[in-house]
């Protein structure tokens, strides 16, 4: 197929389709994909990423954003950053540098400052209150929650690939804590030799695993973005299994160099994807046995997600 | 053999006696690591870590460190990091965590200071004229110097590996840039089943090709730790060269589940091995076509190093 782009969540819906609008006009993959991001980092209404995202611990609501193009392998991210409105803009924009590429805390607010990036605090009403709700309920949490990052890979006409996350990370996370969305290699790669992958879920498991560089090493090996997804999901999930009597929730979205997706999960999880031949759709994916399976569905509003 | 430890650059030597006396002695691979990196972060005449480490644009030192258990995949690391004595200490302690295993910036700060780390101003009068004698000269640097991170990977008498890394980054870094050292997958990785693998050099470079964890993984698919290391970093030097016309200094060493090592890298690369059989040594690596060889050394000053 000439293009086609994937995303992660039920959020990404609607961004879906506008960089799917742009591939079809033939506009670049990175152009494409930062449009699909932003859209889902403007929305308040989607609390894991951008304005209005779960805050840390200390209140304040910190970003993490990170871009790779996979015609030159040249990424750029930002990690633990405060008050811009676009994590995922400013990650690209750091791709275009020999060095100094990835820029985490104050040192992040201050390039997005000096390069008139549009600054915002991400602190709504609503993600205040989540916050004071739950800021004192457990000193250990069991499990935590929010770890929907919106993740994008698109193919463009001139068959480049690229990869872009955004997210606000953890709930209730320490000042300063990085997961692995602003992480090159865990939370997103690019080959456009090869293709592309990212992580949504819990990034401290994904990092354990390299996750999507894994999936795009399974793919250069030959293997089709379906059995690489899967491959490189449930072969870390029974390995943290097997070591540490558990796995947190991880997912990840592969792209090949044709257009080709696939999906590899452990709880369930919502994407969208969309080609040529394809119309942008939501899909549910889930684990069964030693594969991944999804299916397409309209609304996702009556099914149980984890 | 029953253990074995490597680890980069001439300024290792004496902690790599250090660690190989004690993996002698039957302890632990991470209490080995520990006390070979410290050795280095607290010599003041080592300039690229820990005290007297090379300043960032700002004047002052930040630092990196990465700490990797190869039986649990958990790890810890720190970034940007400024005022503290060990990252790499520092960073085993956050492994030992369920969440918030990297922290960076402020945030790092807060968790070594409330942790009991010590604290140590690292700027000393030697790095402040160095930074001082070259903060002016070049807005836009050609190249960078002082990426020599001291990487330390171990093996012990109960087959567990580990991966240690420490710096502090770049000079003339800007504030809150992140190199590879920190990020696991890139600038360290560790399976206890396969292997481990380190890396130093320009970061930037390094975490385009993700290069510690796809030493391992070429370990896992079968190779030894020489080609391994050899293959990922001479094929990120291919493919950087085809397409951005250049590929900065990286070096890799890596180190398989039976103690044996490799070593890749792309400039002239001095490291240091002990094991059981063999008394801590250094070596001196270079390329040699599609191949890295390397030979025992008596001592590196009267050879021309990168």
């Amino acid at each position: 197929m000439k293009w086609a782009v994937i995303s992660t969540w039920k959020m990404s819906l609607e961004g879906c389709r506008k960089a799917a609008d742009l591939l079809a006009q033939g506009k670049p993959a990175s152009e494409a994909l930062i449009v699909g991001i932003e859209d889902v980092e403007d929305n308040a209404g989607f609390t894991s990423v951008g304005f209005g995202g779960l805050p840390a611990l200390d209140g304040h609501v910190y970003l993490d954003g990170g871009y790779m193009d996979g015609d030159t392998l040249r990424f750029g991210a930002v990690g633990a950053l405060e008050g811009f409105r676009s994590p995922i803009r400013i990650a690209r924009s750091l791709a275009d540098r020999e060095f100094n590429n990835f820029l985490v805390g104050e040192g992040a607010g201050e390039y997005a400052l000096k390069n008139g990036f549009e600054q915002r605090d991400n602190l709504t009403e609503e993600s205040r209150k989540r916050w004071e709700a739950e800021k004192n309920k457990s000193q250990k949490l069991v499990s935590y929650d929010g770890h929907d990052t919106v993740c994008f890979l698109a193919k463009d006409q001139n068959a480049s690939i690229c990869a872009g996350v955004s997210t606000s990370g953890l709930f209730l996370k320490e000042t300063g804590r990085i997961g692995d969305s602003p992480v090159c290699g865990s939370g997103y790669y690019a080959d456009s030799a090869i293709g592309a992958a990212a992580a949504t879920g819990v990034g401290e498991e994904i990092m354990k695993g390299i996750l999507s560089h894994t999936a795009v090493m399974y793919m250069n090996a030959g293997m089709r973005a379906q059995e690489a997804a899967e491959k490189a999901v449930l072969d870390l999930d029974l390995q943290l299994n097997r070591r540490n009597g558990s796995c947190d929730a991880i997912s990840l979205i592969t792209l090949d160099r044709h257009g080709n997706f696939g999906v590899g999960t452990n709880i369930v999880f919502p994407f969208v994807y969309a080609c040529e031949e394809k119309e942008p759709k939501l899909y549910l994916a889930r684990r069964e046995g030693n594969h991944c399976i999804y299916e397409q569905v309209d609304d996702i509003t009556t099914v149980k997600q984890d």
